[in-house]
């Protein structure tokens, strides 16, 4: 049988994802408990679906950061229009300002912030240490400084757990220690397995939580045995889904690509498996062609604020001259209010004259654009073409941005 | 017939109006030439319909101002969801940045900024005198460094036209001088009576363009007779409609109701009046009981960024403690995205910590606050409930905001 209608038959097969896409966005078959189902794999990529009270999340999934209870510059309705299922909110953002507790008496985070869909949060750990001053570390936990107001606060896993309880977050992160890369192996070792300890204390102090989702964090560094016992502390314990921490912190794509060659293999292959902080859309392509099914990062939202635009021909900055009097879009092939209302000249011209609208487009622009890059790959992955996916997306950015006019 | 019958028949025979307003929304009922209907007054205030190729703008009017071709903070499709019939663009920053020889290339301004209905520019006359530096004034015109950049620019009637034609601006300013107040008599006289020249030559460089309206600006500060000569001068050049300029610059309210008390009479009562630069809510209401049909100011947008919020009930400020664990919304009565899906203390949050959201929700609130509060004159106008309107107006205005919970 020729190679084109095997996989027409294998994509009609696993159409289930599309479906189930379809119906997530209708709210319509949302679970009461927390669950994760593979719908088909392609090489090592797995395109499937979480189901939570809160709706569905599509995998592989990207989630865009909601810091401080909002995605920069967005209404959280545009946010879901470009085709997010969950969000990711900071704890330690939050328990600085507007703080847990206050969160917690206003209904939580999903009713404070307007976003009734899925929130994850992360466990603070990683953010105290490349945020907040005089750290001390201890067994314990982690005491430190506010960077907004110098006050003084103590994270535990177990205060994690409180937090995030209190934020009302339906996947909760295990409270973990990732060292900066490069570090040397005894460092690495150690710390892993302190967050092996603590994944220990988050577990007992998480409970019994219907709906919700407790997952542990992988940690090791670049060392391929030492990320093997971290997948096995962790699987003792036993957890919902399954984090692979401690990259994107400065080691490089390639070896960042180097570790996800083995590191996801280590986890269970029936729950999510989330890649944290990451990143450039090339290292999301590699990462799900690895394994992965969950990534976040403020890239897109980020660069939205700086003039950088993700297209499928790469990235462009808006800012440059050769964009003033050029009257196309940024990319005549996406359906975001940047690309269909403005032209390139408009958005050169706002970002110039430092206007919020320009903000607001470009990060619309680029969580569009990260958000479609997920649907192309979870469709890729259901009708077994990741492999040509791949390559077509790899020649459209090597082809570079249009021709200036 | 007791009053308040009189009073319902009155309404019904003059819903036109409210029929008309549908009607624009809808984008029919567009004429392909500039008129004003007037359909019901009450007391000296006016309500009616300026139809235009772009659409019918119901009066009176409030215009967002556009400056630099972006309602600060909105996109302009939620813009026109508060119940805008028009925006004002400015041509003093449009001239300078990005130029209106290249938004002429890139489509005209509506095409650029996204904008499809009316837009009014003002002749840029106003801002060279409150934001440029370096000013050299003649009988030409007036030279000028821009705040911008330096550069060395010319603007007189005639490049004004150019400039607002090159821009497609359908309701386009004669270029004026306008003295701030206090100033003395004669100084005041020798600037209206310049306007009045300029005005001529304005007319002239304007030409016959169908579809398109000038109009006219009438100075003189606040000396009755020379705001009368003003009219007269004006009124014998002939234009589509007539501003009351040189108000609102530092004269304070009792002073410019004291002028518009007379000035709006002097000026043809077929033709629609428009009070430039004006304000406040209350002076807005006092304009319109003194027979002004349009009007504009930044501040609705302005203070939505600095956490200033009009209510029926006054004015709050965001950033106040007492609004910090506050789960109500800004306004109960409202209907606009802010105060549908957010509390008080989501608000206050999002100002504290400097987000984005802050300017756009708060700046949705505060222009659907004016557009509601248009709506409800341009209704009670039309029903010969003016009176009872502004009675109403006033007695929620001094009960102040909400008690703190």
């Amino acid at each position: 049988m020729p190679t084109l209608i095997i996989k027409l038959i294998r994509a009609l097969a696993t159409s289930r994802p599309l479906l189930f896409a379809t119906r997530a966005g209708n709210r319509a078959g949302m679970s009461d408990r927390f669950s994760f189902a593979l719908n088909a794999t392609d090489g090592k990529a797995r395109t499937g679906v979480i189901s939570t009270p809160r709706g569905e999340i599509r995998t592989p999934a990207f989630m865009p950061v909601g810091t401080a209870a909002t995605v920069k510059a967005m209404l959280p309705e545009n946010v879901r229009a470009t085709g997010a299922d969950i969000l990711l909110g900071n704890t330690y953002h939050l328990m600085l300002r507007p703080t847990a507790e206050r969160i917690d008496r206003l209904g939580g985070l999903h009713r404070f912030m307007n976003w009734e869909r899925p929130i994850l949060t992360d466990s603070g750990g990683f953010q105290v240490m490349s945020l907040a001053g005089l750290r001390k570390l201890t067994e314990t936990g982690v005491t430190f400084k506010s960077h907004i107001d110098g006050s003084r606060h103590e994270l535990t896993p177990e205060r994690s757990m409180e937090i995030q309880r209190l934020l009302g977050s339906d996947i909760v992160m295990c409270f973990d220690e990732c060292p900066a890369l490069p570090a040397d192996r005894a460092r690495i070792a150690e710390s892993m397995e302190l967050s092996m300890r603590w994944a220990a204390r988050s577990r007992d102090a998480f409970g019994d939580r219907p709906g919700h989702a407790l997952f542990g964090i992988q940690q090791g560094g670049l060392e391929t045995d030492l990320r093997a016992q971290s997948a096995a502390a962790l699987t003792e314990i036993g957890f919902d889904g399954y984090a692979v921490g401690g990259l994107a912190v400065g080691e490089g794509q390639e070896a960042m690509f180097a570790c996800l060659d083995h590191a996801p293999d280590t986890l269970p292959t029936d729950k999510p498996r989330y890649l944290m902080g990451v990143g450039k859309p090339d290292d999301i392509v590699g990462a799900v062609a690895r394994g992965i099914d969950m990534m976040d990062c403020v890239l897109p939202s980020r660069s939205g604020r700086t003039g950088q635009v993700f297209t499928r021909h790469g990235v462009l900055n808006i800012k440059n001259a050769r964009h003033q009097d050029d009257p196309r879009p940024l990319d005549d092939n996406c359906g975001c209010p940047a690309c269909r209302g403005y032209s390139r000249a408009y958005l050169h011209h706002v970002f110039r004259s430092q206007e919020i609208i320009s903000s607001m487009l470009l990060t619309w622009h680029n969580l569009r654009y990260y958000q479609d890059l997920m649907a192309g790959m979870r469709a890729a992955i259901a009708g077994g073409t990741f492999a040509d996916w791949q390559a077509d997306f790899h020649a459209a950015r090597a082809q570079g941005d249009i021709e200036p006019l």
